[in-house]
């Protein structure tokens, strides 16, 4: 077992974040430096969707479940990279009907968004549209990655959101997919164990045998 | 591959911070509600050694090594939890050379501390002296765990940290083993990918076939 890819974005202050919203900055700090004190220990403010990271229905439900309702077990699984950089500007069952996908697994979508490596969000983000989320929720996949900040953008009410949480599908946002290759792999999301909140910030790898 | 134990402590404010200094602790914030916007967004100010956690040598030494100095490849690997909780004040030397350890394996650390599941830390916590730490730097180990929120306590300098880091071993601290039996498995520790820090708070899971 070793860890082939890790598909994490860097946090730091300045990356990319939501539409560029300014109040969805990253900041780190200093606790203590050895001017201050005898060992070094940085603070970060992050909002609980930046970077890699992992939804939970709270994000979109008034009163829906928290990140601790995800069991552990859950954040690992066989996964499937498909590539969608030439479709746009969303991914609909057209796309995913010819999969053939299978209970349990997870379907990461690697788009052009992958390619950007800028910290300067795209608004323009190829995402899983409505429709396209109705027919997962149909498929017993197991959770779903996007390489995007977002898995869905202009659609008012979040239905995409809303069909996968309904269906118990998991939603990773912003995996980095541009150095993987289409393919069948293990997949694990390490998001923070945080208390009762929308989602946290995570680690994600592929790994191999 | 499975998740057999989530060795993780859960991140919530209030929960046990490092001498229970007040500067330590964790605070969550809200960026967007459901009165204030369309979903629910949860801030996390967290410092970077909070409960389950990596260090990077920039933790004690300055200009030391950041955290995305260590490579993605590291984070996982064959381990062993030992269980210790007999042993007081300190882990040394002689605990140590009857295990016969292995170069690449993880040690995890197990003492009484993986029981202390309240909010108060205990400023009495069993550690890995000077001179363990001298000895496992011998060893061509991987990494080192433990419970305690700290690998050391009352040694002015921190030569158990800098023992280990001159050695490149890898230190994780803050993992709960309460239920977790002493044998063989395979840890994986996943850290936010934090850029230039000292350290970062993570994910950590005992996995096995």
């Amino acid at each position: 077992m070793k860890i082939l890819y890790d598909i994490s974005m860097t946090i730091h202050p300045g990356m990319m974040v939501w539409k560029n919203y300014e109040k969805k900055k990253v900041h780190f700090s200093v606790d203590s430096d050895f001017a201050t004190g005898t060992v070094h220990e940085t603070r970060i403010s992050i909002n609980a969707h930046t970077g890699t990271h992992i939804d939970a229905p709270l994000h979109v439900y008034e009163n829906g479940a928290t990140l601790d309702a995800i069991p552990a077990e859950r954040l690992i699984g066989p996964a499937r990279v498909v590539d969608f950089t030439n479709v746009s500007p969303s991914i609909g069952r057209e796309h995913l009907e010819p999969l053939g996908l299978q209970p349990g697994e997870w379907l990461l979508i690697k788009t052009t968004d992958s390619f950007n490596e800028t910290d300067t969000f795209n608004r323009e983000f190829v995402f899983l549209n409505a429709e396209g989320a109705a027919y997962l929720a149909g498929t017993g996949i197991s959770g779903v990655a996007i390489d995007a900040l977002g898995i869905e953008r202009d659609q008012p009410g979040y239905p995409t959101h809303k069909a996968l949480f309904d269906a118990g599908i998991l939603i990773v946002e912003g995996v980095r997919l541009k150095d993987v290759p289409e393919g069948r792999y293990t997949f694990l999301v390490a998001p923070l164990k945080l208390k009762g909140t929308d989602g946290a910030p995570a680690r994600a790898f592929l790994l191999g045998d």
